[in-house]
């Protein structure tokens, strides 16, 4: 662990919450964020006026979870705030302050990947994301209005948005603001400038006539009519407003020293090089037919919610543990087996937020600032689902042949449908067309080997594995292909690793992650943000940051 | 001045060039590296084994220019080496740790803007860059390869192309590298991954399978073949066999105190309010019919050679003047009419080279790291070519009427056809495309307002420019504007305008300078690279580097 303190922990529920209130009404449910001051994630700040750290966006992204699950009669979501002339402030300055570099990135990487997680809802999943603002909503609060798809403001002469961080505190909008003001409301480039350098925001007629929200309501009116709004919305939803959720209980770890253990995946860190093992475990039975009956233990579901889990616990808990090894142990063809009821009841609800929530769990993994290295082995299942956790990898080795004295036979890896569609990255491609752009008939080929178990020869020769050695080989160069990467700079790698694993079409979504993220990195890492003189440092001190002047 | 030194001249011509040689034969350019080690730009380093800095490729840029407007008979330009056993062993590593950081990012952006004007040359102007490596093309110096449209490489056993950056100095290729592999080369990512690891990189026939390069042959034939290969290429070019090329003489410039002089630009530099002040000049006369016999005293050609002069100047020179305030001062249907000759002739191969010139102009524009705020005032002339350096601004502010005791008639800009096509920014869509992405259709009732002369109320109406104050306002809100940007965190701005101004579609061009560069830069100030004990500075010594393993 990096720290002596407890690990930060992602799984929570709505028993539990802190920070957000849940409530159903009319197909409609209301999310209202009443941020507990004392109950900040660490000591040292206090989360005044509805601001947040990690800790209010893991409620977050568990109620966004779990209203898709949990909730398909639910066809919009009102995400408001309890207080009276606050919206959300955004994320809590003093955190940032007192944050390690490392952290104030994954955290904004987590939050970023928390807005997209509600734009999916919105876009894939029938459960529309309504903001309705009372009071302010700055920084981080209007960014998270952004994220929905109205934005409804109170029209007050006080209620207003704004993105201040630049001029108060010399950091980007760390969450997408930029991208999506200019991509997604196509706010004119123009005003998006004045915008973000005027401190304390727009509010009525101009901020609608820029675009920045949609509607102006009357304040006395707001709670009635974002009603109204939220309850139109929902009745056009495509969510069966009569069927029953599934309930998605804690999912269950050990933390056995460097060992994690879940039900369906084991992850074995070795500190000494630096790297974690991950092992992915194939189902151990055929599937039931009947998906709604399994709920969360249906096989996809729960490997879904160990490996999401997984990631993020490495990813803010395990900072120094810089290549993720991913292995996986099973029976191809039962992989196969659960790839088809996906695949045939892809019109199913909860099927589709399965597929859906694999979707987003594999694009965690593409934006995880880790080196993935798969290693294909006799006794795998790299099958269809499974495989994409390969071809997400930024490199791969697969065994020619067996070990000797092993009864394992070779190693195969097998196409499904699900490899080519429903698993897109964050540039719009799926992973094999990501993978053979030069070449897009490649793709069209790989069709014809659906269903195929491919040895080590053929799938090298298909170009689905970047490496084939026989057992000879091996161990030295699965072992020195890990170590070298373990000796390389990590900040290196990063960069390296999110400039080749996205070619190709450009999304808001490859935007925020690499492009705004990289230039937000670059400035928290400068001294007129971070250093002891710098914006973030000083603010609320009254003192006056110095700036190094210099354009670089 | 930055520094005490001599500023960085970027003025330079063929007979100057200290590192490279410029030959002619059937049509075909030979650009020969050759680099002067004791010609260094500054004190403290020495240029080995073909390794470049800014003066370096200050004279490649040269060459690629006059090219285009010197030589219209050349059909291909083959880049190669002098030396025996080394190509190009890219940027050099002594002076990347001697620079500032604000120097290392200004040389790599104008390194950028040099290798994408070798592609413009090429997919644009006929003269298409064919790369023949004998020896070592190492990092920067496969960079260059990868610019050109063919990478021929000695098979030798020993000629090698690679990437050694990360491996040996904890940075990124600096010079598009990483993009141009996965998205203009489509190498396959694991491959990318692989050889951007290996610091010896890759030769022979996987260096071909894995399309790092286009042709192996043999060494003894190599000089021949390229030659053979050259020819057919400029045989089949578009530009003109028998014409007569244009002389570009040394571009006149005074720098007088904080006044920067040229025919036809001045820039007033304002040390205190860190800002400069460019005033255009428009054309002094109506246009000759013949603008061969004009040739580099052509009106739009000198003013964007003044133009693209003043610019790097400042940008390598004046890293503290953050923000550059454009002006104009002309008369509108002189620039219109100049604009007319453009269009008119858009097929003679000089007025094609002159509006490419442009269009790079305003590309550099576009990418400057400085604020731009336009001001459009009585007796300007932001017409046509000149209203696209307004639509460029982060923002612009025209006069709504006269000044008081002024008897200037109110500023107009006026669109011209230029304005709907041939300058595309980066995005690959033109700057009134971007500028309204949300309704495509206010640029196509625009084109009906080609000619017109539209004052402020007019030109606000359309969206053309940001605010319209009128003369009681004009001086506070513009002083305003103007020092409150000089306030803010030049850190904070770079990296919002970075993203504001490229909204829409991503291409291989905003990929390098939005998302590469960001990358590069952020590694660039991370101790890993940088600090005392970073690879970048422990190069050379046998010491190693002992990174910070936290990944962030």
């Amino acid at each position: 662990m990096d720290s002596a303190a407890a690990p930060i922990d992602f799984r929570t529920d709505p028993s539990r919450y802190k920070h957000w209130k849940l409530a159903f009404e009319n197909g409609v449910a209301y999310l209202t964020m009443d941020v507990n001051e004392e109950g900040g994630l660490k000591p040292g700040y206090k989360l005044k006026l509805n601001s947040y750290d990690l800790g209010v966006d893991i409620e977050l992204a568990d109620a966004v979870q779990r209203l898709r699950f949990e909730h398909p009669e639910i066809g919009a979501v009102v995400i408001r705030s309890q207080r009276d002339r606050i919206f959300c402030s955004g994320a809590n300055i003093n955190m940032l302050g007192l944050s390690t570099h490392d952290h104030k990135v994954n955290f904004c990487k987590f939050t970023n990947e928390t807005r997209l997680a509600i734009e999916d809802a919105s876009t894939q999943s029938g459960q529309t994301y309504i903001c309705s603002i009372n009071g302010i909503a700055a920084g981080g609060g209007y960014e998270l209005a952004l994220a929905c798809e109205q934005i409804l403001l109170a029209d007050d002469g006080s209620s207003a948005v704004s993105l201040p961080e630049l001029p108060l505190l010399a950091v980007l909008p760390g969450t997408g603001g930029l991208t999506r003001l200019v991509d997604k409301r196509m706010v004119r480039r123009d005003h998006a400038d004045f915008f973000c350098t005027t401190a304390e925001g727009l509010r009525g007629k101009r901020a609608r006539e820029w675009r920045l929200v949609d509607q102006l309501i009357p304040p006395s009116k707001l709670v009635e009519q974002t009603q109204k709004i939220a309850e139109e919305v929902a009745a056009k939803s495509s969510r069966p407003k009569d069927a029953k959720g599934i309930a998605l209980p804690t999912v269950e770890r050990q933390i056995d020293g460097d060992t994690l253990r879940y039900a369906n995946l084991t992850v074995e860190i070795d500190r000494e090089g630096r790297s974690a093992k991950f092992r992915l475990n194939g189902p151990s039975s055929a599937p039931l037919a009947d998906v709604h009956a399994a709920g969360a233990a249906f096989w996809p579901l729960a490997l879904a919610r160990d490996f999401d889990d997984a990631m993020m616990h490495l990813r803010l808990n395990e900072t120094e543990i810089g290549t993720w090894v991913l292995t996986s142990q099973g029976d191809g063809a039962l992989v196969e087996a659960y790839d088809d009821v996906l695949a045939k009841n892809a019109d199913d609800w909860l099927v589709r937020e399965i597929v859906l929530y694999w979707k987003r769990t594999l694009k965690r993994l593409d934006v995880s600032s880790r080196s993935l290295i798969a290693l294909i082995e006799p006794g795998s299942c790299f099958t269809g689902t499974l495989l994409e956790v390969a071809l997400a990898a930024d490199r791969s080795y697969m065994l020619d042949g067996v070990f000797e004295g092993s009864n394992l036979p070779a190693a195969t890896v097998r196409l499904t449908g699900m490899n080519f569609g429903p698993y897109p990255m964050g540039n719009g491609l799926t992973r094999l067309a990501t993978r053979f752009l030069h070449d897009p008939s490649q793709v069209d080929e790989l069709k014809g080997e659906i269903g195929e178990a491919l040895d080590a020869a053929a799938a090298e020769e298909a170009g689905l594995v970047t490496f084939a050695p026989d057992d000879i080989d091996w161990e030295d160069e699965v072992r020195l292909a890990v170590e070298e990467r373990a000796g390389f700079s990590p900040d290196g790698l990063i960069g390296m690793e999110a400039n080749l694993r996205f070619p190709g079409p450009e999304t808001m979504e490859t935007k925020i992650f690499a492009r705004l993220s990289a230039w937000q990195n670059w400035i928290f890492q400068r001294p007129n943000a971070t250093g002891p003189e710098g914006a973030l440092k000083l603010y609320g001190t009254g003192k006056q940051s110095k700036y190094d002047r210099k354009r670089a």
